[in-house]
């Protein structure tokens, strides 16, 4: 027999994953949570149906989530986490020598509970010394600090379900009043081949309240149209102007002090999109 | 009834598209050739069960096939297209007006054929003035013709069926005596994900006989793996080294003169691979 675990995007395309084991299933409070064994990418946590990290390709989406921005930041020291139960975008950051508070903030404590037990290689800085999680609604978390963060990453869910709050405006208002006078935000947004209609709205959200607005890119096998976006607002810093020589070299295996510059260029029909709804 | 096409890689992962129709199959000389129209992708080309073209990926694959080498060289005239018949590498080519002679062989002449009838988007450029088709093995044309091309592409299959011999060693050699004392040579190279195998050896090889060698990267959302990459062998010009003012702003979709830059910053993971086997 062969079981096959099967991500239907809009009814029309679908990655599917020959799997070796269910490790583990339960409805939590907010979702539907399932760890999967599969051949080609190892173990994969599913939310409500749809793949969130893998063992094989998570290092794409995690790294590329944190360092851009913390190597841009000349020294961040206080980096907060929206989500992210999994504990991939904490191993990133606590990379970087400045930084001595990580703070993650998930709604859903089931999912660092299973990350923790079933993706160790993921979940495995959550025990530092200089990381903190909360679990707690991250918008609440976001309203209450004020002033106080250097870097803020939305590592969210897609925008239906517990999420949805995560991409709209108020929320992105929130972040700049949490950010410190040069704080930097980034949230994942998202591909410019599938998901046309947020990618404008966010973008143009965060143009509205962050003087420099930096789209960049990843590519994901597992997220649907594999071209992922990132957005990150900067109060201060551009991303891009950042000299090369001083972004770290990192134990890392896609980020690369090269690939920080690099990842701001996108295909000419990603920015098109992207700025489409941007004032000029 | 839903129908899906299901391309399964190594009987581990799968892609798969809901159809609207099954508009052409037929048995060729050399493969087993489809033509099917899909809810998301729109048509596609599929050889041997595998996914070649889409309508509405395509401009990825072939601009970057295409323009990076043909921004490079200063004054690329002769243009070779070994593989290729559905035309979208062509159609990028002529785009470029120093072009004189922009030359398709392809060894499968029903590819061509379908393409015409079925993929007008992509092949629109098969009947212009500068372009040839000859139905041939790409092998045969390159070693007939020496120091004659200013830029060969080499658009082929996957390194299975009629492609293998366009991935080895005598074929690279061949190509560096069919191009002139400048001249530049690309290849598809396959998905780092997927193709460890073979990305290695193939770039090892070009880098045995080509002074200058630069794998590239674009996404592509219909071939697995989905990062995809391109290895460039030069004789005298580094694409990295190319002005961005010299390089022309083109009508595309993916390409542009940021990106030219760019796309030659390989993640960590995939640029240690490409270069694993090659002698330092």
């Amino acid at each position: 027999m062969q079981l096959w675990l099967t991500e239907d995007q809009y009814q029309s395309f679908a990655l599917s994953y020959k799997t070796k084991e269910t490790l583990h299933v339960e409805k939590t409070k907010y979702q539907h949570l399932a760890v999967v064994d599969t051949e080609f990418y190892g173990r994969m946590l599913v939310l409500d149906g749809i793949v969130q990290t893998t063992e094989k390709d998570e290092f794409v989406y995690h790294e590329m989530i944190a360092h851009p921005a913390l190597s841009t930041h000349p020294n961040p020291e206080r980096v907060l986490v929206v989500g992210g139960g999994d504990g991939g975008a904490i191993r990133e950051i606590i990379k970087h020598p400045s930084v001595k508070l990580a703070r993650l903030v998930e709604i859903d404590e089931a999912v660092v509970r299973n990350a923790k037990k079933y993706l160790p290689s993921i979940s495995c800085a959550l025990d530092d010394p200089k990381v903190e999680v909360i679990i707690d609604d991250g918008i609440k978390h976001v309203a209450e600090h004020k002033d106080y963060y250097d870097v803020i990453i939305v590592d969210s869910t897609d925008p239906i379900g517990p999420a949805v709050g995560l991409f709209q405006h108020l929320f992105y208002q929130s972040i700049y009043e949490a950010l410190r006078e040069d704080g930097i935000f980034v949230a994942q947004t998202e591909s410019p081949f599938v998901n046309i209609d947020l990618i404008p709205d966010v973008v143009a959200a965060i143009s509205n309240i962050f003087p420099i607005v930096k789209p960049y890119i990843a590519t994901v096998p597992t997220y649907p149209g594999n071209l992922w976006t990132f957005t990150m607002g900067s109060k201060k810093y551009d991303p891009e102007e950042v000299a090369t020589s001083r972004i770290p070299e990192l134990d890392t295996k896609y980020y690369t002090p090269k690939l920080h510059k690099a990842c701001f260029a996108l295909p000419r029909f990603a920015e098109e999109l992207a700025f489409s709804k941007v004032n000029k």
